[in-house]
């Protein structure tokens, strides 16, 4: 409708009194917005007069800028001639990753999901491991997610004919190749610049269902226009303050055929994780000025700075709500106690997924997996489980098809990874993905004729010895690919003594 | 009243047969004080006929010198034209230490209370970080004080409106903007010039209690007289075998508007803590001499040094005349069991502070945490918890709020946190102070509403799993943080061999 | 009966179009098997119109091909005279490990099983290693069958005459001089030219028992025609798909001597061990075309390509079968469950193993030792334990005399042993293997005498504490000698740069 | 008698075939010996026809070759004047030794136990320190033995007047300053030129125990001789084969006024101490040839050379016989079950020491305080304990009184205490033992008066939480002291080769 602004006249625009920017070929007057920001004002400003797209794209939806400023402030497109292309230098730090990418292992070498975070703790830009890699406070949920599977033994039964095994089951009425799902994870393009599309186009080609991510980078439209014909998607919801925002969004994904609804609820508040919050912090040279007497500053990692829509209000008088504006099946994810699994239960919702949001809410917090034995015992007790109508979900530490059985043999009907597939794209886009499909399903087939069982029907509690979950004491002997991976949280850093 | 004492005059008394110093001007006859003072002779005559201000300030109460002598050996004010000034000289480690000081991370990339502990570890001298962080024998309660708190999980609720959260509170009738007190830790001047006084003002800008030391370095009326209109104070009581003494200290106390008597009650004698008597003796050329046959020094670090006057007969009988000379509510610092619980509650004293001592006497006496749960319990079979007239506090190991709000489910009314106040003023003074209690609001803030509770009151037992907490095995995945600024103990050092 | 090939003739059959390969003398033509061969097609056809014997010995056994390829592709004798000679180039990791060797401790100075490990480790070729010690997944399993022994302790008697100990015993109704059998392990020749006949000549010798293993690199003649008089050998068998190969050789077994069959019942599929995966896939050149698109290759590691006959639909109702071609027992090796044990008893078999295949099959699987407490229990509670018609047997862990006493404390009939037995040979060939077996006798001395027992038979339950078997914590003090031995699992590998 | 022989008679035997020696100024015929000697003939030819005195001394009681040797093999006193001086080199590793006994720490830097074992360990021969810190196997047990003090925590009572307290008790009716006494252990000259002097001498000044060793260096009447008035002395007994050499000894003890007599009952035959052994073979060039085929040698480290005399026969049937040889109280040392301490009570002796020898027999078995939980709970059902008549203590792994005080709450009399005083002696000659008696006295006051007890009577059960005492779990967190003295065990070494 607007003629073209001219690069000219943005550029005239370039400070706090009034401050434009362009993103992907519009032009927005964020001058009163600049202290709304959540990332801070100064990271805004360091764009001012100028075309922001690429420090915008990786870290906000794409809509973000549209849906969080009034119309009035969307001042049209801007004359693709006239614009000063910012040239992006290459960093020293942007050629050492080009050499480390290059010299990564050849894809076939990746012998487990370990490999893909070894991988991309290399090659991934500092703040986007930090993003990814981070977890709250002192991270020991984080790391407790992966040692429970590890506190379960198998009681594996032999002389079993294991000719054939078959993993396939279906999730929520929904077929899939693997009793896995691609568990939501935001920013993706901080890792791979196809961002999460790289998750869509390995689940339509493998038969995953994959959940998409209210804070995706790509949009939710993208990643369905991307999909196969019969492929499946299940929506994470963070609600938003502003419910009519909530309402829509539902609704369109209900219209462009998903098939369930994933609602987080432990997440009033993003959590602290200080890796990220650090790495945002060291560096960057304003905040030495803040040590001479300034306010604190907003800035307080990714994490924190993209969520700040979300509700800390919600609350389970909002079900009903929910089960007014869509018909798709409700599942609340993040439930961490039997007396909310059964309050869910009451509520008719169709199920939860177990979880402390991959260690990166409460501290100290149990796993999904510890949970889930939890909440079979009440729900048994109550005659509603196991129930065709509600399904318990798990998710966090899974890295091993072992993990996958070991949860299913316990009552899951199917278990989330996030994590492992974010950093299958990072290290090598579609194609890591895909591998790590692939080493599922290899470990799979071993570990079900190792099991002795046929089928995921045939998985029964007696087959785990679950009797030290609680203990919360690391089983030893330990795991070493983990613990070559993990890398531990850092202190302060001092800025030029060698200590 | 005396007129001024030349400095030449002292000077003449430089020797053990008589020896005068000066400390803040005034002039004081040791001579039959050598023997007696708990520090050795050795350092007294260091400063014979000079002025002992500087070295006399950061390890005692203002007020030791004064109440130790007789009157009589009080000689008068120094004419202070007349002293020659004790040129300090700026050593190698003064230098290192102020460039280290100058490198110090900028106060807004303190993420967390270890974080302070990281930082003083570098900028302090050598004896302040052995005084402040040594604990007693092998150091393992003041590590299990830690741990203690990893050893008890969470169970959060979901889908609560959690949109408000308050964390104040009262203790003992005081508001509180937080439900953590400073504890009394001694010697602050070891750590920064201004001392305890950094705490008062940082206390009172933010309404938090501070509990006032016997053995802090800043007289208790510099504190009381720091204090902002309605800031509160609880006063810490080591009992002088001088029972005078004692009484005349409370009654001041009281008369000043201390709100309640926490007695110390697990010292008797001050623990050995051996990485602070350590470092007192290596690098001291005199100590070789003991080799030689001589007798064993009475020199056994800081801690025992100053503490020769606590009484070790105090005892359960002397209760009632405490409670004969003062009004404020008496707590009982120190309580390690069940049964002298019950004691307390019986001798009619209005609380109890469940607590090692910061690990620093008894060791492998369990943690404050792991009491708690058997006194509540214990209490509770009699009908004495909860109790409005008898509340529990709890100290030592405290780093997270998450650790906090563990505490206060489990029974706490409040918790003390000491170390860590010290450690943030010694990195950063009051404003080191002022970001901690920052740090415990923000962390409050988010782990209220990530437990699903809006006030302190909605805490309850069931919120977090304690079954593990008489385990005593470190709770794997263990904690990062910690353990990189934990510093191990070290053995004998040999002189020159390069082993 | 054929004339002789000649050398030159050979040559010409150099491409996949026709590919003719010599082992032993014999020539083969191979073309139509190149993609059935379980190692992949490359590495025939780098052999293709050439002598392979040296590269085909060490893995597989001696018959490997003259069985798998039909009789009209087996061409004849080769005239010797005529073949160019594949002259091995002595390689710098060749003169590495021949120095290696020659500095390795003198025999003398092994005191215990763990040494054996620690020489073999640095003298062995690295995919020996690999192929050797790796073990499944995390190889949490492997480590875990060490420190089960260590979780359990003894209750040693005092002041019983133990002049005179003797621990000689029968296995299976054949005297053995020790409560240990050699276990079957494969590719022998992998450490020691002479591959397993170091086993056969060295148990001969000292009265022990070896299992002959289905996958040796010696045949299982070659063993039994190495035996002297009275010595006795057990077989383990995978079972072939085709039934009729698994016949002749437990017939032919039996007709040789052999006195007791050991059917494993724990690999209906080989285990993926990464260890040995990962060092099959780095540094081979063609892998890294893989990346560019092909599709994945077979090659996984030696385990997985010998192993590819062995026939998954194995069951229980194909023990009758086994029980009407021999009149050998059998021994089902890899129960590991109680209900599997009961199951077996009902069957009527001899006896059970009860393992985990050394780790290197199912991950997190338990100990021999953990299941035996499990499975006497449930035996003994059906009148079934002890009996003398159905023998329990562990192994899996094994380094100690008082490994062995444990396990037999807890009612295992005998133990197996098979790495350290390798290991001990690749280090020392047969002498080492004598070594290992005087270690155990001078440790049962010990032990015995200092457990207070004269023979096996006195040894009781209650002389050792289990009660923590099943605590899979690992029970500290850990084991010294066992960490410097165990070589943590490795991460895929970048190719050049420098991290 | 004899006429004086002279030096160079005694040369002319210096083979095989005719082996004369010299020790302590005497001349002794060894020929028939040589193959008899524990500790092998090539030691003993390389002195012969010499002075063998100083290799003699340390590592032989005094009365070894007289006792062992028939007295026709006695030949006479050498002439002093006529033997050749062997002037023993001063090696490099001499000179390096002296230059860090030069600079270890001054003693008055020593604080705990710990100290001593780190100072010894720099400044013993290798050799001794092999002999000393030496455990069996895998040396678990060792260790154990330190940490099980560790997984016990103090209740510790609070407000009691501990203004005066007083660890002094009496052991078997013999006053003694501390609730310790000292242990029996061997050969004291290989840490110390007066051996076990130091111990004599330090005991007699401060009122300690000191149990004397059978295979003391110095000999009975040495240590008896230098005794200060109304010092007490035990004695510990390996019973010798020949009953007469036992009952000589034990009654001319008896008759020099020793109080105890403690039977080892615990050592059959003496454990394969792996660090022992390995040092006494590397390094040894003769070893070299018995890879070529030799017989194994009989040397084994210097613990089964020297005990080879000692009787594996003993049963409970001897007990009689002791009683009727003396009137002393006899207490068994080394029960480890709750079955023999009922055997031993029954038997009419007058106590027993739950030890496991040091860790240094039979590995894994249990620390001595583990033992006492099960003994004294077994006793008393019986209505044996507690007994003025039967007394129980415990050795192993004591380092602190905290330690002490623990023992004694559950139920021990008193504690034996071994390798500390030998670190003490090694490192400082008598003024160490003195100064770790010193240690023990601080540290005793400092604890009881922070337990809140005055006398050890009122020591009780329920002040220690011993209730994870049989979980073997490494309570956390760890003493980080004995870990950085602790040496691993180490692996057979390569000659030359760099790994």
């Amino acid at each position: 409708m607007s003629v073209f602004i001219s690069g000219e006249e943005v550029e005239q625009h370039a400070s706090r009194d009034s401050c434009w920017i362009i993103v992907h070929g519009k032009v927005f007057d964020v001058t009163d917005f600049l202290d709304e920001h959540p990332g801070g004002s100064k990271i805004i400003l360091k764009y001012a007069g100028k075309d922001a797209t690429e420090a915008y794209e990786p870290i906000h939806p794409p809509d973000a800028i549209t849906s969080n400023l009034p119309t009035d402030k969307h001042l049209g497109a801007v004359d693709p001639n006239t614009i000063t292309q910012v040239v992006r230098e290459v960093t020293e730090a942007d050629s050492r990753r080009a050499a480390l990418v290059a010299s990564r292992p050849p894809l076939d070498e990746v012998l487990n999901l370990h490999d893909f975070e070894a991988v991309a703790r290399v090659v991934l830009p500092e703040k986007a491991w930090a993003y990814y890699s981070s977890a709250s406070d002192d991270e020991i949920t984080i790391r407790e997610n992966r040692l429970a599977y590890q506190r379960v033994w198998f009681r594996p039964r032999v002389l079993r004919n294991v000719a054939t095994v078959d993993w396939s089951t279906k999730i929520l009425g929904q077929k899939s190749s693997l009793p896995v799902y691609i568990s939501a994870t935001a920013l993706g393009k901080l890792g791979h610049p196809d961002g999460e599309l790289n998750l869509t186009r390995a689940a339509g080609k493998h038969g995953v269902i994959q959940m998409i991510a209210t804070l995706a980078s790509c949009s939710f439209d993208e990643m369905v226009d991307a999909a196969v014909p019969d492929q499946q998607f299940f929506l994470q919801l963070y609600v938003n303050r502003d419910r009519d925002i909530t309402k829509r969004y539902v609704q369109h994904a209900e219209k462009r055929g998903v098939k369930a609804l994933f609602i987080t609820v432990d997440a009033p508040q993003l959590g602290r994780r200080e890796k990220d919050m650090r790495l945002k912090l060291v560096g960057d040279e304003a905040t030495s000025e803040v040590q001479k007497g300034q306010a604190v500053p907003k800035d307080q990692g990714v994490a924190r700075a993209i969520s700040a829509f979300i509700d800390p209000s919600l609350c389970w008088e909002d079900i009903p709500w929910f089960q007014s504006i869509t018909k798709m099946p409700i599942i609340l994810k993040g439930v961490a106690t039997a007396e909310d699994a059964i309050l869910a239960y009451e509520a008719g919702v169709q199920g939860i997924v177990l979880s402390n949001h991959g260690g990166r809410q409460l501290d100290t917090a149990r796993s999904g997996l510890e949970i889930l034995t939890e909440v079979t015992a009440a729900l048994r007790a109550r005659g509603a489980f196991p129930s065709p109508a509600f399904d318990i979900f798990v998710d966090g530490g899974v890295r091993r098809a072992s993990d996958v059985l070991k949860a299913l043999a316990l009552g899951a009907k199917a278990v989330g990874v996030g994590r492992p597939f974010i950093y299958a794209f990072s290290a090598y886009g579609q194609e890591g993905v895909e591998k790590a499909i692939q080493i599922f399903r290899d470990e799979l087939e071993m570990n079900m004729r190792l099991l002795g069982v046929r089928t995921l029907d045939e998985l029964r509690p007696e087959m785990v010895d679950a009797s030290a979950i609680r203990s919360h004491v690391g089983s030893q002997p330990d795991d070493k690919l983990y613990q070559n991976t993990y890398q531990p949280l850092a202190l302060a850093q001092f800025r030029t003594a060698k200590l």
